[in-house]
């Protein structure tokens, strides 16, 4: 049996002010670094050991990574980072809060690019500067693969091919896997992983700074687990739906 | 022309109590964490990007690393760690300080320890619980590789692999690279580069926190400098040389 861990990063700067995030490179606020901290004591209080973790280009993922890390002396883990486990990319609703896009946009609108699988928010401009062709963390990668807005479902999308690709076989290769990153891109490997349908992946809300250990024998899980009493997740998963 | 950067971790607890580390995973004092920062502002000011970076498996050139880039505001940029590019290892003397093993063996002794190119210190026993081999971070590497001791001339013996076969290609590719490391496993690899003999390398001293920019075409060294100014420069050098 292998372990694979999904570890979602906690609140940023930018949750904390309600604002839509995607692929913008915001900070973890100190609330964020103590919940990486607290979830790097989890994995230590546990005993897990890793062989290597995945983490996103963005900083707020790798920040709790390295936190993680640092809390279970584990410093030393190679990191593979890619883009294709960024946050889903919000298009050009990026940097504007949610309550504002409520008031131009109606609920409904709102509800459905938060909510709905397959529903693009509108997309960033090729020639905005904060298209992702402009942003050299994404030199290498080809143009035409990134997204200038993503459904839930473009994520799904992306982030398979480095599922199957990258850590799958390490997981078959029976190593111990940390893959530390954002709420959709977790939702999307999740939805993947346990065969959930589209309809169903709505409700589905990951808690931050939790450790959700996968028990995989071979391709197939054996079962998850949280690492947090009862209580500590009902609490977490609460305030998780409620920000998303 | 790429650049390939070298940098030398600073302070670390145990330097600042004069005791010799070599692998011992001791972590940077406050004073090295500001080193790492003002070397990380060091390259942001150059206008220095990398494709990729470089360091050991010790968490005082793993933080220097992360810092530094944090600094930069590259976090995300790849970084590769290899036991290859640990410190020097210092065998049976790691855990002792400088001025008690100069008590018990004679300044000769140390002084050839410290300086001697081809001269090693006392092996750690091979059950000894600090031999690399109890070590998990080593678990990968075959244990007939794994030092009880070294002298310079070991350390250069096993950096130069890591250099030919991971570093050498990338900087031949065309990529700007960082290597963040120690003083010993970077004086190799600056005695490789410069051709500098076995007896001269006694006197090369790396100051610690100051990036020093080789320029390569290919695989030769156009010229190399410190990204400081030559005050600045002195200072480091003539502290370097003192605590070795």
């Amino acid at each position: 049996m292998t372990n694979l861990v999904l570890l979602r990063h906690g609140q940023s700067e930018w949750n904390k002010l309600g604002k839509f995030t995607g692929w913008v490179d915001v900070d973890l606020s100190p609330e964020g670094c103590k919940e990486a901290i607290s979830a790097g004591e989890r994995l230590r209080k546990e005993g897990m050991t890793f062989d290597l973790v995945y983490t996103s280009v963005l900083k707020r993922a790798i920040r709790t990574t390295w936190l993680a890390l640092e809390r279970m002396d584990r410093m030393y883990l190679p990191i593979q980072n890619s883009w294709r486990l960024n946050e889903r990319h919000y298009g050009a609703l990026q940097g504007l809060s949610k309550e504002e896009m409520t008031k131009v946009h109606g609920k409904e609108a709102v509800h459905a690019w938060r909510r709905g699988y397959d529903v693009r928010p509108p997309a960033l401009d090729s020639t905005d500067p904060m298209n992702p062709r402009f942003d050299p963390r994404y030199r290498g990668v080809d143009p035409a693969e990134l997204p200038s807005c993503e459904s839930l479902k473009d994520t799904l999308e992306r982030v398979l091919p480095y599922w199957n690709k990258e850590i799958l076989p390490q997981v078959l290769a029976g190593r111990d896997v940390l893959v530390s990153a954002h709420g959709n891109s977790l939702r999307a490997l999740v939805k993947h992983l346990d065969g959930i349908s589209d309809e169903k992946i709505a409700d589905l809300n990951i808690p931050t700074g939790i450790p959700l250990v996968y028990e995989m024998k071979g391709e197939t899980v054996q079962g998850h687990r949280y690492l947090a009493s009862e209580e500590e997740l009902d609490k977490a998963t609460q305030k998780a739906a409620a920000v998303r």
